[in-house]
């Protein structure tokens, strides 16, 4: 016993200090200087909502949003699949899908619902919450479902960059997560992790291997931000963006009566806060925040060359 | 040979008389006098999209419609649920749903996909057309499926009052038309269809009984209409109603971002269309309509107490 809790002390802390020192080589890596400010600015949820889609279309257009991920299992995915077909440049990854949120809007797996029982709640779509969903799935089901959007995905003709999860679902148990990088590796594709989230819980870092690319940061508003703030926290946030890669993810859509409807009753996420999130990400003070701090933007298909390309 | 056509031309004129003798008495057996001229204003579609539910429910309150039926595998399904379930004296029929018509947005089966894979195009979805549906499916796959919407839709609260076909597929041939009306009668409800139905294909009349009911006549605006012209045609219709029951088809939405994405580059019913409809049919121009030519709404739950109580 005594044993086994001394290795895995020490195999987290090496684990640790490999990824901080690969993480804090990531610029260099990736042939910027070592000092350099590298962002992706990231919109979630795309194929959610035609909402969802048109804002962030509209937000890809500015330059300004450079990278989002697309929900398979959702009504509007064939939308953004063939922006995707139309916009072959465009940095899209999956933001692989486990759960249906909303109350009034829903969607079930893309496998078909027999063959993976475990994920479907009650009323017959995918599971409410995070934790209900990984309280309940058999990680089994998890993988044929995530390799079936995967595959969707690339039969409507997605070119596929990088992968995220939708409400943290396949991060919230080691057999998930493990389950995710097993079929993150096999396509050779980053996931979304960052230096700051390697505390989160000791399986995090012990999963992860030398060949995993480890981002510095992840920025993400949240409820406690009262609207009147957004665009304070926001700026803030560009002004701490220290040398390495961070993500700033974003949910973007206009405050419309489809979304509206979509999100009603639900805390966090609403129609206002998206709408909020696509005002300041397209906006101005954004562009000029970018230019005043020297932060540049760069894709997860430019991360993801060093999964593909052999390590230097 | 002869004489099969013989006895085929025998049942069909049989079947015909004794349909046009029961509908002509259709007022009456609902206990109307016989020359009431009896109107359910139906909308179909809903579930599909927020926009379409959202207008259909606002001319729900101004009482001039008064019927509807429900898509059970579209993503808004939730939605209408709940409203059946705060509105149960909503009159409202499941809209059996056997395609996916639209290009960038789309909907599965009920059913878990390798139950039904007859019911299911290349991409995955329901077939894209009426058409290719009934080429393609298998019967055995439809009886279970529609079940399986009927089965879903009480599960969410909602009491249904009829059945009626999306795009009419279930209308396609013999076998669709048999499973529709065994399924029906086995629930007790009545199902879309009219007198001036039964000349459309042999097999309608043949596979009718004498518990089924037939109203008399359905009215349904066409792509042939120019959109200036759509008021006249309504207008012109409500005056040329005759004694007896008659339901007016109409598809109700709002001509918002929603819709427009929904029905991008297809042949009718698109979100200019939807509009037409909800303002002709929320408008006091179709009130007094009603009005002077005597005409007097009526549900479809009224017409199936026909079939739930017994026959006069």
């Amino acid at each position: 016993m005594r044993r086994g809790i001394l290795i895995a002390a020490v195999v987290f802390a090496f684990t640790s200090l490999s990824h901080g020192q690969a993480a804090s080589k990531l610029a260099e890596r990736l042939g910027y200087p070592a000092d350099a400010k590298l962002l992706i600015v990231h919109a979630d949820d795309l194929g959610m909502a035609h909402s969802v889609n048109a804002a962030t279309i509209k937000a890809f257009e500015t330059g300004l949003v450079n990278s989002g991920s697309v929900m398979v299992p959702c009504p509007w995915f064939p939308e953004i699949a063939a922006y995707s077909v139309s916009h072959p440049e465009a940095d899209l990854g999956l933001h692989l899908t486990l759960t249906s949120e909303w109350r009034l809007y829903r969607w079930g797996p893309v496998l078909p619902a027999d063959r993976v029982p475990s994920l479907l709640g009650p009323d017959g779509y995918l599971h409410r919450t995070e934790s209900e969903a990984a309280a309940r799935v058999d990680p089994r089901h998890v993988e044929a479902e995530i390799r079936a959007q995967i595959e969707r995905a690339r039969a409507f003709g997605l070119r596929i960059t990088h992968l995220d999860s939708h409400m943290g679902t396949l991060y919230q148990n080691e057999a998930l997560f493990r389950v995710f990088l097993r079929v993150a590796r096999e396509n050779r594709l980053p996931v979304r992790i960052s230096r700051d989230w390697l505390g989160r819980a000791r399986f995090i870092p012990a999963s992860l291997g030398p060949d995993d690319v480890v981002i510095d940061r992840i920025i993400e508003i949240n409820n406690d931000v009262p609207p009147e703030n957004w665009a304070a926290f926001y700026a803030e946030a560009i002004r701490s963006i220290r040398p390495g890669v961070t993500e700033i993810v974003i949910h973007l859509a206009y405050d419309d009566a489809e979304m509206r409807a979509a999100t009603v009753k639900h805390s966090g996420w609403g129609a206002g806060w998206r709408q909020r999130d696509f005002d300041f990400f397209t906006g101005d003070a954004f562009r000029r925040l970018l230019r005043e701090h020297n932060v540049r933007l760069i894709t997860w298909a430019e991360v993801g060359k060093l999964i593909r390309a052999p390590r230097r």
